[in-house]
């Protein structure tokens, strides 16, 4: 029979959860493993609210499992490593992003794309190795294997720099993989939430500019997660543009051909990064000075902030204050 | 008052030529240009139907000239040069496709992709630069200038290579550009019609497997020009997969997001090719002895063969033998 979560692992978690779809959280007594040969544990401080936690918790792809912690923007401080740790050490900065666990054997692992592994292990409402559940970053403390662990340079700061997990690297990617990572290059940038403000300061620092004007794009970063039309952005690229889809919409988008063929253009998708590129990223990031613009509240907000989040009522991002605020909610 | 194709240009021509969107084809007397310093004059021996000859000729497109004459797969024997002429000399066997003129000017001439400047003139149903209007190959001669005359090696059938100025330079042109034209990349081609069976055929000469099974794939061309689900495709790439569309379904098609994300999958278009790589194609299809498969017909068989092509019963061109059976159908 099924242990319940908090008698699965030995060592104990708290954190705030959803138990069903009505999109309310509550606080959650749960359990995490023991820190194993290659795992790291730290004290989270820092949680940014991602889009994906709202559908998540309100069943909204799908596939929820509950009760589910959520948060995939994670950051705080080493507490204790295992023993064949060398990645970081007591005392350092450090994020989880999307992703704790991968297959490592197939073509994508090798090329460092664990985030295109057919097997990949998510941070949340995602099956571990062991058959238990994920927890995210909505809780006291947290464990993953090292190859997860993203060093936070000293000039980071934990809070504004914790969306950049999920966000700055979902935007990242394929700026780099789709050839738009360069000076001069043109880049539009669709829906300015939290992945596209993100968007706009990475294709600023790559040297690129950022605008909008008929006909002249070299690449558009489409972070929307609605049904939209596909047509006017479009007619924005120049030939051989590159739209490249970041967002999720549950239904298909209509594509007219034509005008892809008529200036051999592309619609291509992308998710979030793998651990190489997400550290650098991060490094790129503290060398530019970009982080995300954030709203800092307290663990107690969080209902409120997921029914401001469903109304786009943020700029642009907001992160959870774990490491003063977590604590306090205990029952 | 505009003068009649008859009158506009002094010298006389001959072709077959639809008057309105009924699909059918008739007799045609008309005129095309002097040979100008850049032009070559050639006899049409040989020209391709191409299933946009089709759509064009019962205004499908919505953008349609009469009279019409069709025929973008045009092959024949040089008689004149202009006197700047150097790409070719009388006697020379030379084709012309889709284009006779672009602006030279724009990135895009430059880079010799003619066939994304937004100013080009097509082979027929185009307005010319002096104000008249484009006749295709359907015709007992041809004139164009030296850039879009295309030289075709010795050991090129003049028939069976004709279609390759069209339906071959449409698939040959994305395969290369979007890295696809390498040994041991694994291809599909949708569609076995007239560009189908030319794309196959290129493939293998690459060096590349080209069957489908489930996620295998690095890249699809799909010429279906009818409206179709992509999904089923999509499913076919492994991860940063590419399907190119190089047919053109008037409505749009239906996207789905997620499966394009989850491979940083591309869906991209291709529109013939510039006339750089199209003699790249031709020579590099003479090298490799590769044709298209052809049903060669005379000229009065022409609104028989549109019939037969509606219904896709041709495998897989039909060529007009231009040079033996054009001058019987004088009335």
């Amino acid at each position: 029979m099924a242990k319940s979560p908090e008698e699965q692992h030995p060592v104990k978690a708290f954190g705030w959860a959803a138990t069903d779809p009505s999109g309310h959280l509550s606080p959650f007594k749960f359990s995490r493993r023991e820190t194993g040969d290659e795992d790291v544990r730290f004290k989270v401080l820092y949680c940014g609210i991602c889009h994906s936690d709202l559908h998540s918790i309100k069943n909204e792809w799908g596939n929820s499992i509950y009760p589910m912690v959520p948060g995939h923007e994670i950051v705080g401080e080493v507490t204790e490593v295992g023993g064949k740790v060398t990645k970081v050490k007591i005392g350092d900065k450090v994020g989880v992003g999307c992703l704790v666990g991968a297959c490592h054997s197939c073509d994508n692992c090798v090329n460092d794309l664990e985030n295109y592994c057919p097997k990949w292990t998510l941070t949340y409402n995602s099956i571990n190795t062991d058959g238990t559940i994920t927890y995210g970053g909505y809780s006291d403390h947290m464990v993953a294997n090292q190859r997860y662990i993203v060093r936070f340079p000293d000039n980071m700061p934990l809070d504004a720099g914790a969306p950049l997990l999920c966000a700055g690297i979902t935007v990242y990617s394929p700026l780099k993989y789709y050839g738009l990572a360069k000076a001069g290059k043109h880049i539009g940038v669709v829906g300015l939430g939290g992945l596209g403000h993100v968007a706009v300061k990475f294709a600023k620092a790559f040297g690129a500019k950022v605008t909008a004007a008929m006909g002249t794009l070299d690449g558009i970063i489409d972070t929307v997660s609605a049904v939209h039309p596909l047509l006017p952005l479009l007619s924005l690229l120049k030939s051989n543009g590159k739209l490249i889809m970041v967002g999720a919409p549950e239904k298909p988008l209509e594509l007219p051909i034509f005008p892809l063929l008529m200036g051999r253009k592309t619609v291509a998708g992308s998710i979030i990064g793998g651990m190489k590129e997400t550290q650098e990223m991060v490094d790129f990031a503290a060398k530019h000075n970009i982080t995300a613009d954030i709203e800092v509240i307290s663990m107690d907000y969080v209902n409120t902030a997921m029914e401001r989040l469903a109304k786009a009522d943020v700029r642009y991002r907001f992160v959870i204050d774990i490491g003063n605020t977590l604590a306090a909610t205990k029952p």
